[in-house]
């Protein structure tokens, strides 16, 4: 199929306009170009043609079947907060808002379960169902601003996965605008069901190359115990290394487990005065919500000081956990304080995150980087943090080259390029080399399969078919 | 493409055997024929034209290589437990059995997961990692003679469901061989990972029509802790209902909640003179292993108590837990003495399961048949076995009947066609029903995608695409 010119946009504009009224369609220059990227460094981004701001299944449907009948390439937008730059637009292309579908659809506490539509902003769910004693998981950092269709279209993670699971673990059922306008019902809204092939999970995570998610059925699980918290400094990482160790080996499942290095620290203690500590080489923060959480984490403490640490303090106050919690909290906003920051995102098995951490320490050596890193250590995911200066071509290209090496490096560990922000623009090579040729090949046929004019965000995700 | 003749497969046969050696490929009558179905009811079937029995992935691959270039139609089984068809053999197809892959290929304690071959039985799989510590949960009820493989093929459950969640959930990765031979590694055997398309998900479920499951790297949890028993009677169904109802509200998660109604009471009573009384009209069977058990069930018992339970049974002793599960694990077998049968598998909201029973009695009294209902209450997916006398036209008639009413009073009360057991043969046009026009045009689009020459399990799993 032959995609639209400039001409061939402005009637499918119009027409829209004329179909759906003049409101569902943007095209304010000033409000065209705040909606171009995400929140990615490094991606390739241009103005949008327009913005459409659909209100409902029926109007996304509308639109692409129209932009099917033009040949519009249409890339759909959550609310902008990726970091791997899914959302950005390209050349020629229409973006498409989710964020006036925010309607939380039904909560149904009997069967613990949530129908959203898409531009409801996390943390607004979670408030919702804690209303009725329930509660959904899944944090991503940016759980304050991000939305849920955004996370669904990523899989997006957080702090809860090490015992809670990621995103897509909580997607029953799902309504999709397919790219040719049909509406596809996934999923089932019992807890259970298998008819079928698993199309809502085919969805979950496609970033927007496979159809428009206007609407999920979410599961919610009872609202957990307010939670424990133990924090562990340790006076090397190899010590942090085999505390985590200890603790997946001895069964325990922790609700968080989270690490930092001291480059992080280092940049939350010079930030917030917190007297960290200086001979603090990382630290471990835990918590638990079991009902034997006390026990739990004195055992975790136990396996702590056994590894090495050479401080540990527990609280069993939710206020006091959370004060706690604040060098996790203040590790982005610390390490931003340093300079212009490229936020990486790996997942390696738990046991290769000290060989990881302390790889990524000699590459920040070797190209004379700072390069924070923090993270879930109970999944093996880590965010290494790149520090450099945008303005200096030689800072950038250092910064590129570690970003790669790290990556590489996660693959080399058996473990995948990332844990949880999605491939976007930013990773498509690096997708070509852990799926290899015949996963870009298969990756590609279902892609045409249900995509076959290639008009959904068509930047997105996919590394040529002949680049591997 | 146009499919073998039967000279060509017999070209194929040859030429395998040539290739492989002829110990892979067996063409004795009696053999071939005990491979003709799985242990569904009413389902087609037909002697296969031969079996192949590959040693490892390579061998599966060069006899998918070879059947797409003479255009042989393959059927792979895992350990043909399905109840649903979907191992059976479709006219002029040669049937792959996975039985010999059969290795537990490496246990990863550090990180918790398992890597196996298809073949391996569920139960071994089961006991080898219980040696390490670790736990494998999902239990269908043909866990001692089911395999891995087919377990994945079809997304099979159990009563670990209502807290572990189903096989899909524990399988982190796969190595398929596609319809034409390529070999393909999908997933990551990272707790998290979101590089590109959920393929694993995808070929969970599939039933054997997308490609050849040949390795998987599951998860595994830490050995649960011993659990502790409850057995509730009620005096009626809307009491048991009521209590379901009450412990899901509470926002109490047992590791088991199952249910058996009258029917099956009475059958089980039958056969082992357990003197289960004779007002009970329904059971609750309730298990915990969280680390307040004693609590958990304890709160379960006054809900059942306040619901109306007639009476009720606790035990934090496991061997005595066991025994009180007798009826739970007696009622197929206890059913089957009451002559053939007919296993259904829906699965409804969880709030809607006492509508399901009391519409299923309805339906046997209309047809004057038996159906005892049991099942996972906890997760609304029921078992209603319709008993019925095979060499009786009229009673095999009105089975089929009765199954119809059952599952399309499931998609009425917002459930699905199957919850654990699969489409098969035995479910496509309810599949169709409950797809949709759309989504029927979806499962084919990702079918062709995969398997463009219909090689793989021809008969199974989608109903025809002008079908709804």
């Amino acid at each position: 199929m032959t995609l639209a010119t400039s001409h061939g946009t402005d009637l499918f504009l119009a027409e829209l306009a004329q179909n759906l009224g003049t409101d569902v369609v943007v095209t304010d220059r000033d409000v065209v170009a705040s909606y171009r990227h995400d929140q990615s460094r490094f991606t390739d981004s241009t103005d949008p043609v327009a913005v459409l701001m659909p209100r409902d299944t029926g109007q996304v449907s509308s639109m692409l079947a129209l932009a099917a009948r033009f040949g519009v390439t249409i890339v759909p937008r959550g609310a902008g907060s990726g970091l791997s730059g899914a959302a950005n637009a390209s050349e020629g292309s229409v973006l498409l808002s989710l964020h006036r579908m925010n309607s939380i659809v039904e909560i149904d506490a009997g069967n613990r379960t949530v129908v959203v539509q898409p531009g409801v902003i996390t943390a607004d769910l979670r408030a919702a169902v804690s209303k009725v004693g329930l509660h959904y998981p899944p944090d991503p950092g940016s759980v304050d601003f991000c939305s849920i269709g955004g996370n669904i279209a990523t899989n997006a993670g957080g702090m809860c996965c090490v015992k809670y699971g990621v995103t897509g673990d909580f997607v029953l059922a799902l309504c999709v605008v397919m790219a040719d306008g049909q509406v596809l019902r996934t999923g089932h809204t019992t807890v259970k069901g298998v008819a079928g092939y698993d199309l809502t999970s085919l969805f979950v995570g496609s970033e927007g190359t496979l159809g428009i998610i206007t609407e999920a059925t979410l599961r919610l699980v009872p609202t957990p115990r307010a939670a424990h918290t133990l924090v562990a400094s340790f006076p090397t990482l190899e010590s942090a290394g085999r505390a985590v160790a200890s603790i997946v080996h001895a069964g325990l499942t922790p609700s968080m487990l989270e690490i930092l290095d001291r480059t992080t620290i280092k940049a939350v203690d010079a930030m917030t005065r917190m007297g960290l500590g200086d001979g603090v080489e990382a630290m471990l923060l835990v918590q638990s919500d079991e009902p034997d959480a006390r026990d739990v984490l004195g055992r975790i403490e136990q396996l702590s000081t056994e590894a090495g640490a050479s401080d540990t303090v527990i609280s069993d106050d939710a206020a006091e956990g959370e004060m706690l919690l604040e060098a996790r909290r203040m590790a982005l906003p610390a390490l931003e304080q340093l300079g212009d920051w490229l936020l990486d995102d790996v997942c390696v098995p738990r046991t290769r995150i000290v060989e990881l951490i302390a790889f990524i320490e000699e590459v920040a050596q070797r190209h004379s980087l700072t390069i924070g890193v923090f993270g879930h250590a109970g999944d093996g995911n880590l965010h290494p943090t790149i520090i450099y200066d945008s303005n200096d071509a030689q800072s950038s290209a250092s910064a590129v080259a570690a970003f790669n090496h790290i990556t590489e490096k996660a693959l080399e560990l058996g473990g995948t390029v990332t844990g949880e922000h999605g491939i976007g623009q930013l990773k498509k090579s690096w997708l070509g080399r852990e799926l290899g040729s015949v996963g870009v090949q298969v990756h590609h046929a279902v892609k045409e399969a249900l995509d076959p004019a290639g008009i959904l965000n068509p930047l997105g995700v996919l590394p040529p078919r002949d680049s591997v």
